[in-house]
C-alpha cells in the first residue's frame, strides 16, 4: 500500500540509508535536508512498493555519482538530478511514472525524494543495489539484463551528456570520466526501465527498511537502549539477515586519496573487546569493501561493512570517519538476489582486486567468530 | 558555383589540407582512400560556396578528434563521423542542408566527404580554423559567437554521446575526456549553425585552396620543378599570404609522449643552410606551435608552420616525421579573420602556456631573415 513520506520519516531514512550505505551513497545530512525542504514545499512523497507500479509504466532511477568527499564540500543545490530526470525524460519523448534510488546511502536515497517532489511522481521502494556501491554497473538493474542507457549526466551549473552506450562497463566509463571534469560530482538519471522490469530486477523494500532502521536508532537512543540490539532486530526480520558486530574500538588511522574520481582507502581500528582482536583494518572505495581482523578476512563485498559511532549509534560515512572515534563495525549480509553467481562476477571481492573468493558473513562468523569464545 | 569533387580533387584535397593541417588534423592517406571510396560508391560530391548556402540552413561541421598518433593505428571504417551527424540530426529533430570540415587536415578536410556521400549532402568549402589546431573551441565559429553544442561524440562501436554544455571551452574538456576513454579518438558532429552564421563565421575557401596547393605539389613533381615555388605561388594568391622557407635540414630527434588525449613534443632539425641557422625546434600539441631557429622564435601560432619532404615536397604530419628526414620547414602567414585580438586571445602562443606575444610571421621574417643576407 502506498505510503506517505513526511519530514520525520525522511530524518528516519536518511540515517537507516547510510547504515546500509555502508560508508558511501553520499552524506546524510546534506541529503536529508534537500529531501525535507522538497517535502515542505510540496507536501509529503507518495512511496509505492514495486507491485504498485503498472507493469508499462516509465520508471527512470535518479541519483549522484562521484567521490563523497567532494560532495559533502560541493553541496548541491537540490535541482541538479531533477534536471536530469526532465533531460531524459526529453530524450526519451516519454515522462516518467515515478523515480527510485539506484543505490541505498544517506544521500543517494534521499535525492529521488527531491526529485519526486519537484516532478509531482512519487519514489518506488527499491534500489539497484541493496547497499551503495561505486561504479554505475554495480547494479541489480545490470546484472539482471536491464541497460543503463541513455542516461544523463548534469552538473550544477546547467552543462550536460547524454550517454548511449552498447554496454553498461562502457557506460560506467565514460560517465566516470565525465565526471571527473565535472569536479568529481555530477547528477544523473540513468537504467530507464518499465514498472515490470523493476519489479523483476530491483531490490525490494529497501527504503521502508531504511525507515525501521533509522527509526530504531532514533528510538533506543531516546530510550537509552542499545542501538546495535535495535538494528539486529530490524534486520533479522527483513530480507537481509540479522547484524553482527565485527569488531569495537578506536579509530587510530584514516587513509583517504581521491583517484579516478573515487575516493579510496583504509580506516584502521584498534580494539578495546580482546575477543574480537586486537586490530581492525578496512579498505574502501567509497563504500567499505574488506574488513580483517588481526589480518583475517571478517567480512568482504558484497555483504555490509558499516561503521557505527559508538556512544550514539548512528553510522558514519567514510568521510565522517576520525582519529579518536569510537566505532562499532558491523556487517549485515546481503539478500540472495545480491549473491547469486552472475551477482559476485560484478561486485565479488574478485572484481575489486582482491584474491579472494566470496564467503558469506554469517559463514564467516560462526567459523571465525565463535571460535573466540 | 558549385563544383564536383571526384577522386583526383580528392587526392590533392588531402596533400594541399595536410600542407594547411601544419603536421596535425589527421592523416592524409586514409582521409583519402575514405573518401575516394566514399566517391566511387555515391559518385562525385558537390562543394558549395558559402554565399551558395541558404541563409537558414542547417549546417553541421564533422571530424575526429583525439591524438592522431592513435588514429593511424585505429583506423575509421568511415562510418563513425556520419552516424555522428545521424545522432545529431535525430536530437535536434532536423536534417542538415550540408557539412563541413571544423579544420584543415589530411583527415578532417576529407571526412566531411565521406559523411556527404553517406547522407547525400554538400560540403561547405570553408572551415573553423584556417588551419589545424588541438581543441575545440579553437575555431572561428567560437570566436565569433557560435555554440559549439549540442555535440555528438561516437566510436567506432556505436556507443556516443550528446554533450550540451552552457560554453565552449566546457565543450572541449568534457568532450577530451570521453575521447580519452574512447581510446583517444573520436568521431564528431558540432557547432550546428546556419548557412548565415557560416558566411559570418567560418574561415572561406579552404578545401578549394587545399585542392589548388595538392595539385601545385603533384604537378611540380611531374614537370621536375621545385614544388616549394609552386606553394609559393598559390599562397601568395589567397587570403593567407606568400609562404615562407623558414629552415632546411635533417630531422635529427623527435620526443612524442600522448598525455590527456593529445600527441605532444618537439622535433629537432639540425640545418644544412648555413644561412637559415644551425638547428630548428619546432614544439607540437597534435599540431606545430612554435619555431625556433638556434634559440630564436621564427614563427608562432597562429601563423603555419610546416614540415615538406625534401625530396618530393610532399607535408609530413607529426606522425611522420621520423630522425634522418630531409625536411623543408614552411611558414605560412594567416589570414586576417584568425588574427584578431580575439582570435589570438583563443590561439596565440601564450594561450599555450609560451610567455611571448604573437608577432605576424611576415614580420618576424623581415626582420630575422633579412639580416642573415
Amino acid at each position: 500500500m502506498a505510503t506517505k513520506i513526511g519530514e520525520q520519516e525522511m530524518e528516519d531514512l536518511a540515517r537507516g540509508a547510510a547504515l546500509l550505505g555502508t560508508g558511501g551513497g553520499g552524506d546524510p545530512y546534506v541529503g536529508k535536508l534537500m529531501a525535507q525542504k522538497a517535502i515542505r514545499q510540496h507536501g509529503p512523497i507518495t512511496l509505492l512498493a514495486p507491485h504498485e507500479v503498472p507493469d508499462d509504466a516509465l520508471v527512470i532511477p535518479t541519483a549522484a555519482m562521484g567521490a563523497p568527499t567532494v560532495s559533502i564540500e560541493k553541496i548541491p543545490n537540490g535541482e541538479e538530478s531533477y534536471r536530469a530526470l526532465r533531460t531524459l525524460e526529453q530524450h526519451l519523448g516519454k515522462r516518467a511514472y515515478a523515480t527510485m534510488p539506484i543505490e541505498c546511502g544517506g544521500g543517494n536515497s534521499t535525492i529521488p525524494f527531491v526529485v519526486a517532489a519537484l516532478a509531482g511522481i512519487p519514489v518506488v521502494d527499491a534500489d539497484g543495489m541493496g547497499r551503495a556501491f561505486p561504479e554505475l554497473q554495480m547494479e541489480t538493474f545490470h546484472i539482471y539484463g536491464i541497460k543503463g542507457s541513455p542516461m544523463v549526466l548534469c552538473n550544477e551549473r546547467g552543462d550536460h551528456c547524454i550517454l548511449h552506450t552498447l554496454d553498461n562497463q562502457t557506460l560506467e566509463r565514460y560517465a566516470r570520466a565525465v565526471t571527473v571534469k565535472m569536479g568529481a560530482t555530477a547528477h544523473l538519471a540513468e537504467y530507464p526501465m518499465t514498472g515490470k522490469q523493476v519489479k523483476e530486477t530491483a531490490v525490494p523494500g529497501t527504503l521502508t527498511l531504511a525507515i525501521r532502521l533509522g527509526r530504531a536508532i532514533r528510538e533506543a537512543r531516546s530510550l537509552k537502549r542499545n542501538s546495535i540490539d535495535a538494528i539486529i532486530d530490524v534486520t533479522a526480520n527483513s530480507i537481509y539477515g540479522p547484524a553482527i558486530v565485527l569488531f569495537r574500538g578506536k579509530v587510530t588511522e584514516v587513509e583517504r586519496r581521491i583517484t579516478g574520481g573515487f575516493v579510496r582507502g583504509l580506516a584502521r581500528v584498534e580494539g578495546y573487546d580482546d575477543y574480537l582482536g586486537q586490530m581492525l583494518e578496512v579498505d574502501f572505495q567509497n563504500e567499505n569493501l574488506v574488513a580483517r581482523a588481526d589480518g583475517q578476512v571478517v567480512a568482504t563485498v558484497p555483504d555490509l561493512i558499516t561503521f557505527l559511532d559508538a556512544e550514539i549509534g548512528t553510522p558514519i560515512t567514510t568521510e565522517g570517519l576520525k582519529y579518536g572515534h569510537r566505532v562499532v563495525a558491523l556487517g549485515i549480509p546481503t539478500p540472495e538476489i545480491m549473491r547469486t553467481p552472475q551477482a559476485l562476477e560484478v561486485w565479488g571481492p574478485r572484481y575489486f582486486g582482491y584474491d579472494l573468493d566470496y564467503r558469506a558473513l554469517e559463514e564467516i562468523h560462526s567459523e571465525y567468530y565463535k571460535r573466540l569464545f
